[in-house]
């Protein structure tokens, strides 16, 4: 419904007008994010001579880049993207200059690309083991001022105060504290949270800048209006904390919380100063099955190729090492597929499983599909599948194309040491 | 209880005795791999100072490298591994030092790696796409006589012929049909094998070397049985096809079937001339839960810390990321979580679900696992993991470790061009 009315927008106004902004139930988007439809869609398909291949359409990329900064400033709160999603310093760049204050990552070598590119960087990740954090912190020299590390634990803290201690380069280092607002994956508990306050603020070296959060829960949400609630309550959630540290004379210059599809769907901003949203630049089938955004929307897909045809399946040559096996972002329930493939004449076949290599189409008992054809897939979950690649194909603004690196990618895993 | 008794028998005979080989059951290993059990097993907590890391046990490895060309050469087949399962010439030069004859690709961009190596090579996936064969075939210059490709259609024997025809250096080109031997994904169907193979043996300069399968389907099977059926069927159906192309006069120089899962419950070989499994140089938890192999003989695992905890998790750093999402091989039940982590004191924790960089282990009342506690984790599936890393630390037969560069990594991509 919503795709339907957000098309006919787009058709009365891309004729000849540039940058015209359409708000329809608070979203918005410029012309030629919508003027790209057909790009996007369905001409990538005649573009793309090998497969498989991972695509990003420029217009639909800074689309969401524009809209997300534009929910940040209409709100006056931060935008510090989660670069997990992307893993290119190119489409950093294209948040920062639309306006985003830095960025935030999750492992210490993905860090250290966007730090030496110049980006005011928050490690989200409890870095507890002690190696890891030293190499880290000496790779980082010089750009000290430009860094935040989270910490949600005293063992954290410990770790953190003894490196930052041992390396006299460092005179203050920048901490965050995490909240468990209910994904029960990282955070100290709320009613843990002064006392683990309490342990930053009383070393120097450490200074304190604020609480944050990751509704990541949202992702089991079955709709548009349990994400809202899930934002209300994390935002209440922290607005509690946040009081209790302020009581205890602990101030919180920060408040940052994130999650794409919190974001999406949150209705007061309040006490909040900062979001980190990451899958947005790309989206999804998830934000997609759950209502949040419409099918122009999503930047990224993956063209395939037909490349065998029985009884009962055609083949095509994405397979999980293209596509991932991921149902969707935190093992959620997902689509129950692997993705819809769509045809050059607009058919839509279901992918119904994967292996490594190949992709598995149900066919139904009338079809037309045949081998050599190309069909394009909005993945279930975008941030793994451009993790499998070293660069995606841009379908750019003018039409012309380019390849752009994932030059962040693989950082995840830190050097490996040994005792021996 | 195959593990216990498998255990007992090694304590007893490892002491000083060097490559000495136990028969049990089928399956044999030389000491030295049973030697390396506390070190593969427990001990290499303590070596892996930084996590995640994807570590590799050389006496399991070389244990599985010897057990498979055993079964090769006591069978009198040919072994031609699939490597896409390590992406590693130093492992496939470890498998041709014990024999192996070639090596098995996925994808033309990883094929060239090996070739260029110098291995006999076969790309077991049907190149349809003219663009892409063309590029391959001229990489691949001066190595013609080492390669064989695979085709599965009329169409692919056609774009085979005409890219064959244009490259005036290619005198002759081996050729593999595929045959469906039940999976279902690529393979002409064995009714229309002998059409297929009058398509390619009327084609000059397309050399027809025989046929080929993979009986996929065994990871499926709920039990070794399960898999000595399918892999007897999957013979008798290869036999059929072959004995359908010398009765019309065309002889099948090679009948080449493989699968990790079949290899290991293959009875009877026949006129079976080549084997082609991938997965049995690291194993996994597929066929251990099948009964199998015993945990000895997995030589590939995740090595990972536990980061944070709340009342309901510990939170350990390798998620999708690390272990990929994969429940099994071709999207099969698998073992119904993300592995099961194994900590130095031996306790065992079920991996309840995955996000990108943290897994979830769902902590049961009493429990003994803190911040910093590393655990060992045997992967649900091996061969996507190591496609999401650079390298594995090599834990050596002398207990030296070693970094191993996965030198073909992502090149399962292939290079894209665009017509603009």
């Amino acid at each position: 419904m919503q795709f339907m009315r957000a098309r006919a927008t787009a058709r009365l106004t891309r004729d000849g007008i540039k940058k015209v902004v359409i708000a329809h139930d608070k979203r918005f988007f410029s012309v030629d994010a919508f003027a790209s439809r057909k790009w996007s869609g369905l001409t990538c398909l005649d573009v793309v001579e090998e497969t498989p291949a991972v695509v990003l359409d420029e217009n639909a990329l800074i689309g969401n880049v524009e809209y997300m900064q534009h929910v940040a400033d209409k709100h006056q709160v931060s935008l510090r993207p989660h670069v997990k999603t992307h893993k290119c310093t190119k489409i950093a760049n294209l948040q920062r200059e639309h306006g985003a204050r830095g960025v935030t990552c999750s492992k210490p070598d993905e860090a250290l690309v966007f730090l030496q590119a110049g980006f005011d960087t928050l490690v989200a990740y409890p870095i507890i083991n002690k190696c890891t954090l030293q190499k880290f912190l000496e790779r980082a020299e010089g750009r000290y001022d430009k860094l935040t590390l989270m910490v949600d634990s005293a063992q954290g803290v410990e770790v953190l105060f003894n490196v930052v201690n041992s390396l006299p380069r460092v005179e203050k280092l920048n901490v965050y504290m995490k909240v468990n607002v209910g994904l029960n994956r990282c955070g100290v508990q709320p009613d843990g949270a002064l006392q683990l306050a309490k342990e930053i603020v009383a070393r120097d070296k450490l200074s304190f800048q604020g609480i944050m959060s990751h509704a990541g829960q949202a992702y089991g949400a079955s709709s548009k209006r349990d994400c809202e609630r899930i934002a209300r309550e994390e935002s209440e959630l922290m607005k509690t904390v946040r009081d209790t540290l302020r009581d205890a004379g602990i101030s919180c210059n920060q408040v940052s919380v994130g999650c794409t599809l919190t974001e999406l769907a949150r209705e007061e901003f309040g006490h909040i100063t900062e979001i980190r949203p990451g899958n947005y630049v790309f989206m999804d089938a998830t934000p997609l099955t759950k209502g949040l955004i419409t099918p122009e929307q999503v930047s990224l897909y993956v063209v395939a190729s037909v490349i065998s045809v029985n009884n009962q399946y055609a083949i095509i040559d994405a397979g999980s090492k293209v596509l991932s096996s991921d149902a969707g972002a935190h093992g959620s329930a997902g689509t129950g597929n692997y993705g819809t493939a769509r045809t050059c004449s607009d058919s839509m076949y279901q992918i119904e499983k994967l292996s490594e290599e190949h992709g598995w189409i149900k066919l139904p008992r009338s079809h037309d599909l045949e081998i050599g054809d190309k069909v394009q897939i909005i993945p279930n979950h975008s941030c793994p599948v451009v993790n499998l690649t070293n660069s995606v194909l841009l379908l750019g603004k003018d039409r012309a194309c380019e390849t752009w690196e994932i030059d962040a990618f693989n950082k995840s895993h830190p050097r490996i040491k040994y005792a021996q």
